[in-house]
């Protein structure tokens, strides 16, 4: 068995509103920063696997993913993996 | 000016528990997929900002990390930077 680390971005779909941006945004006006626009904020997770190879430990995170980290209906995710 | 936009990881740092992260890897194992260990949970940012050169996109991001995206107490950040 090897262990791979996964580096996993769940956004929120580009259709969908994202209201905690949109008050990032507006903060940057305030902090001098108005040239910084449309932020997005969406979860950034990471997490260790022991597979028996990169394509099992592939399967197991995109299983993950779908079933746990993102919400497909306002969510995308993707995500790398690399042996730890 | 050109246009830049600015990919954001800001983590939990190491030395700081993750309840969420915990709680997350605790459903690994209810979900079937107990070889996930050790998710930790932070952000994921997106951002376009207008700036005359990479490294002034730099700078700015820079600055909006360290005075409004992380606290950095308890988070670290890192960033990479491509034209638009």
């Amino acid at each position: 068995m090897t262990k791979f680390l996964a580096e996993i971005d769940v956004m929120p779909k580009k259709e969908i509103l994202d209201p905690q941006g949109k008050a990032v945004t507006g903060s940057m006006k305030n902090l001098g920063l108005a040239e910084i626009q449309n932020v997005r904020i969406g979860k950034h997770i990471t997490l260790e696997i022991e597979a028996a190879s990169a394509e099992i430990a592939n399967a197991k995170v995109d299983e993950a993913c779908k079933n746990l980290l993102a919400n497909l209906i306002m969510e995308s995710y993707t995500f790398e993996i690399k042996e730890a």
